[in-house]
């Protein structure tokens, strides 16, 4: 166990690297060259030029020469904090805002507890004195004298720890309360302020019966026809098309070269760029660049033409899905609430995502096998999290030298050499470990990919679910307990319902450090390094020197990602179990907690409102997640918290708590039935007064035919999209 | 442990007690006096009349004098078959006749595992010797010669176990599959053949917003008109009126009098009855009863309006809740299945009941307080379960004379007394036991009242499910485990999750000769005494002699009851369990099931077809109960079966098993999502088509007058019944 002087040694070791991470930034920021990196979602807003159009001269345009900018360097820090909540949710988004809101929600909550605990608790657990006399003269500075293992066995003290516990899940209950009433309020004005909007009007369909007479599209038109006579109006179809993407792929290539080919003779115009004719243009005729790509061009167009009509009309190519549009807000709200058929498992209706949030690939998967998908899934993801170690030991020990020579004999003279040895058995390990933990986001979004999700936004939640998991058993529970995660579930198979708990407990004030340093290294420095965007913007530099052609390139080479749902939530909510678990046990750890919620929120402020170019719009649909793992982590904390108390021989107060639990989860349950419904289902109230709305105001012809093209198959729009770029070029 | 003769002479008592109960009844029947008792059902559908009528002398009205009816006593049992399934639902309702199909189930799953397990288990069992050659002279005739007990640990004939476990659960499963998506079906067709029905149309609507300024009426009327325009017909108030059903009562009583002194004057026309004025008619001015009670009838009648108008016009009375009817069902379906308020928690719909099925009382329960009063009664359920031993006890410790005698020391001279005494000591520790468990139906069905659920229907499934838990702990667990529930609890919370199977199933095998003893004494007596209706009996000729006046009290006596689903159903269940958990233990436990499972059916399907009259119908929305039920029952069979086998040390073979569940879990999920929704939602394709039909063949007019009316509160109605009542009175 660390002292309090370790601590001290690593919180500043962590500041200071933290602060230089921030003075890279603020210096890297204000180079021109880096603008683009920096200021990304300014730039797709359009809202920003390059700095080469601002004049500065050749070298101006790569490095700040204005050395006054340098003095007010860190002036991003109150310019983060000066966007008011609903300029940020009109710049960024709802998910962004509310995003933002979990690090306020986290201060709300843990900086009053703080307050209580350190003031409290604190004085209570010191005066306990144990440790303090056991170990007077060993480490009488030890930071375990301020948590509970400093008490006496049986002491009546531990009525303070279970009061505050009570205290403190009260607090946490009525800050959730109030903060999912908001963000459910703020959703549901939020969907009302949207405007029209295509996915309001569009149901996805799923498994549509194969009728051996007609085509899908035929069956669905008669169905809806027949059963929402009143409010149907069209449907689109869903397309299994992999050739036509191959296609479109490569037009788009093609496209991009004739960009670059204007571009040239734009900048030169005495000449007119040429290419030959043959292979990769090293051989052949020489040609005009520019026809000659406009030729391709035009023939790939024809051969898609005739692609696109196959596609359309081979009934093996559509799948049994549709996007089903509805007159008016009210029938799509029904159909999308509603059973539609006698046999469940067909004519499965769901509110559509919003176009750009629609994973499409997935639409095509036969219904059938989504739960076989699923079952596997939970499966693999079961094993993942309790025997990943395994591949790992496995890629570890080919890292062996002996295991590596026998394999391959003919490695063996480069593996005899003593730098390559010393490089395998010091580093791989350590490496493929890293590797791992690196690549695992990924593996878990395929997986989520594998079991069938149609939106974007679905498949990041359940990607952070699966994250969070693995975090909870092979971070917390595997830092508290010794052991591979294997190991720990084999034990707690052979310990009963009260033992696991009470072992779990015993350990948790001894960890606090552990945890305190965690915080410190992944939470203070890993925040640090987020703004900083190192890969980000090395990959930028890396892909403007070789690859950029032409504007489209440059925009591309930006590479604007949203925030990182899949690792930023699990983590958050990581460090709200750690505050919670430890809020009664050794209230110390909360300062370095609110240290991380602070920060961060600076961060991700500044990011979301220069960075971050969020792909889709959830309107929170995340919330209810959030809000649960909390919840769950009270419960986690109050057993452990138990399970604690019982190794102190405290009988008279523990049965105290049995309550607590009992109570949170009625909450969580009243909770739920209350706000719930707002993430999941659109009101009839609501639908029907936007429709009224709308009668009164616009037209609708031309809503209605946007809204027969919002739910094309991307394929088939990407054609429409490149030759609107293609009239933008020429028109220059 | 009981020897095989034990079982069989406890076996020919059983019979011997069934027959004994079978003879008496048959000799019952056939006798006029007691045809209302045994012929119910015809009589309320008027297609069966008093035996009086039917001539036969004085005598003859009382006693079964044609004694060739006597040699054919017992052709009950093939009148009993001779209905077929479809005249069944016609004459009884579909909750009957799938009633009846539980029983044919268990025939059908059991039967084939009965063969399949007696052929190869029993010949495996004894062929492994372990019993027999350790106590070949002690109980070679030992029943758990022929169980799972009788194999050597670590020995390869557990794979045959294991084996027909596999082979059982699918068997199982494909038989539950095949009956579910029968019952589907059924319930799907008979709600299509229902033909125009209030409850199609109407949509229960809770938790209606008080509008300061308005009626609950007009916000009803507002809210519906704006957001169903198309489809809102009317809604009908909920009242709170203990006042006016005070009134109500007091009417019926008076004319009931009124009835008896027409029928009095009508058989002796010469004499006009007369009473006296005062109270109960013992002093006073002695008056014409036929006119004192026809002006009493209208004075209260008058009374009656006033009040009706003053509970009609108090918004205090008025409940914030109303059944709303729709012109069509697809309106009605949509309404019901759809979110309709932004808040979640106002404006809640569901399916209206029909109107039989209403419980009135609980429709004026605040929604706020349901799910307080859900989290009281769950917690009173748990103890229920576990410490209900607690009253017992103490109402057998108050027999405990010495302390009784201090208590309530005048008693004293009383309990002195031999008598007195040796009945104290040895018969109310029993009693009091006894009237706890004849008590418990009525205690769960007033604890499911609590809880606030507004159908009989619903009323009655919770009640079975509070009791099917009580009978799996107490009956079940507590006859295999030692202690009482409370005990076993304390003992599971310190075992470890792998080894309560394994405590449990180790003495599973030990316990086959009292579950045999209990299915004959519970199953086989209970069900011949179930045919006899002892207590029917005796409660009908007791009012017959005392209080019956007119013909409508004589059909009150009758107490037409339905099937008695809060305690058959889980005494069902429990057999299932039974039958599950032993097929690949002690199988030689399952013919005594079978005996169960026929001689229960021939019963119950005479019952239900001479007896019984179902107070609602709610289209066999139990059954995914029962389903749920048999499928927990083999994931229990499965977990003791790998304990069990885990204390035989069979490590090679146990593993196998462990998939099995998973499997189990993953075919309910699927019968779930397959089925369930048939049982829960109305689909929009059904109420679709049957809207049309309706369309091209009715007018609508008087359809609709009777809607309005279906869901009047029964208060109101009352007034009009009693009034058609006295018109055909009068007109004799």
């Amino acid at each position: 166990m660390a002292t309090l002087g370790d601590i001290g040694m690593s919180a500043l070791i962590n500041i200071l690297s933290a602060f230089a991470f921030l003075l890279a930034f603020a210096l890297l920021r204000i180079q021109p060259i880096n603008d683009r990196v920096y200021f990304t979602k300014w730039y797709i807003e359009g809202r920003r030029s390059s700095p080469s159009s601002r004049g500065g001269g050749f070298v101006g345009r790569f490095v700040n020469l204005n050395f006054r900018t340098y003095l007010t360097f860190l002036n991003w820090m109150p310019q983060a904090l000066q966007m008011s909540e609903s300029q940020i949710i009109d710049h960024a988004g709802l998910d962004s805002a509310v995003f933002l809101r979990i690090y306020t929600l986290g201060l709300k909550i843990f900086g009053p507890i703080a307050i209580a605990a350190i003031l409290i608790l604190i004085p209570v657990n010191a005066s306990g004195g144990t440790l303090f006399f056991l170990q007077r003269d060993l480490v009488v500075n030890d930071i375990d004298k301020l948590s509970i293992s400093n008490i006496h066995p049986k002491s009546n003290k531990f009525f303070v720890h279970i009061g505050l516990e009570y205290l403190f899940t009260f607090w946490v209950c009525y800050m959730l309360y109030k903060e999912y009433d908001r963000v459910a309020s703020m959703r549901l004005s939020f969907l009302a302020s949207c405007g029209r909007h295509p996915a309001q009007f569009t149901v996805l369909v799923r498994n549509v019966p194969r009728d051996s007479g007609r085509s899908i599209s035929d069956t669905v038109d008669n169905f809806f026809q027949r059963n929402h006579p009143d409010h149907y109006l069209c449907h689109q179809g869903v397309y299994n098309a992999k050739k036509f993407a191959k296609l479109v792929k490569k037009r788009s290539k093609l496209q991009n070269w004739l960009d670059y080919n204007h571009l040239k003779f734009e900048r030169n115009p005495e000449k007119r760029p040429t290419r030959k004719k043959g292979f990769l243009g090293l051989w052949g005729e020489r040609v005009d660049s520019i026809d000659y790509y406009k030729q391709q061009i035009k023939d790939l167009d024809d051969k898609l033409i005739v692609e696109r009509e196959k596609v359309m009309k081979d009934p093996k190519s559509v799948s049994r899905a549709a996007f089903v549009s509805f007159k008016t807000r009210w029938g799509a709200a029904v159909c999308a609430q509603t059973q539609q058929s006698k046999n469940p498992t067909l004519w499965l209706t769901y509110w559509a995502p919003e176009p750009r949030d629609i994973y499409w690939k997935n639409l095509a998967i036969p219904f059938v096998s989504l739960s076989i998908r699923r079952l596997i899934i939970s499966i693999v993801m079961f094993a993942l999290v309790f025997f990943y170690f395994i591949p790992v030991a496995f890629v570890q020990s080919l890292a062996n030298l002996e295991g590596l020579g026998r394999a391959a004999p003919f490695l063996r003279p480069i593996l005899d050499r003593k730098l390559v040895k010393s490089f395998l058995q010091g580093f791989v390990p350590g490496l493929a470990l890293k590797i791992f933990l690196l690549l695992l986001p990924s593996i878990l979004m395929v997986m989520s990919k594998i079991e069938g999700y149609v939106s974007l936004s679905v498949l990041e939640r359940k990607t952070a679910a699966k994250y969070y998991y693995f975090m909870l058993v092979n971070v917390f529970l595997g830092s508290i307990a010794t052991g591979t995660a294997f190991q720990q579930l084999n034990a707690f198979l052979h310990q009963s319902a009260t033992e696991i708990p009470r072992n779990i407990g015993v350990s948790i004030p001894m960890k606090a450090t552990f945890f305190i340093t965690y915080i410190m290294i992944d939470g203070w420095a890993g925040i640090a390094g987020e703004i900083l965007r190192l890969k980000p913007l090395a990959f930028f530099h890396l892909k403007h020197m070789f690859i950029v052609k032409t504007e489209r390139d440059l925009e591309k080479a930006m590479n604007p990602k949203g925030i990182d749902f899949p690792e930023t939530l699990p983590s958050l909510q990581l460090y709200f179990l750690l505050g919670i678990v430890y809020m009664a046990v050794t209230p110390i750890l909360l300062p370095f907690i609110l240290v991380f919620f602070a920060f961060a929120y600076f961060v991700y402020r500044h990011q979301v409102i220069n960075v971050y170019n969020q792909k889709y719009e959830s309107a929170a649909a995340f919330w209810p997640h959030v809000h649960s793992r909390i919840i769950a982590s009270l419960v986690v904390s109050q057993l452990l918290l138990m399970g604690l108390l019982s190794t102190k021989k405290a009988a008279n107060s523990t049965p105290l708590l049995v309550v607590l639990p009992i109570l949170t989860l009625t909450f969580h349950k009243y909770c739920k039935h209350r706000f719930e419904p707002a993430f999941r289902n659109d009101p009839l109230e609501e639908s029907m007064n936007k429709d009224l709305e709308d009668g009164a105001t616009e037209s609708d012809a031309v809503f209605k035919s946007h809204l027969t093209d919002a739910y094309l198959h991307p394929i088939f729009h990407a054609i429409e999209g490149v030759e609107l770029a293609e009239v933008r070029v020429d028109k220059n």
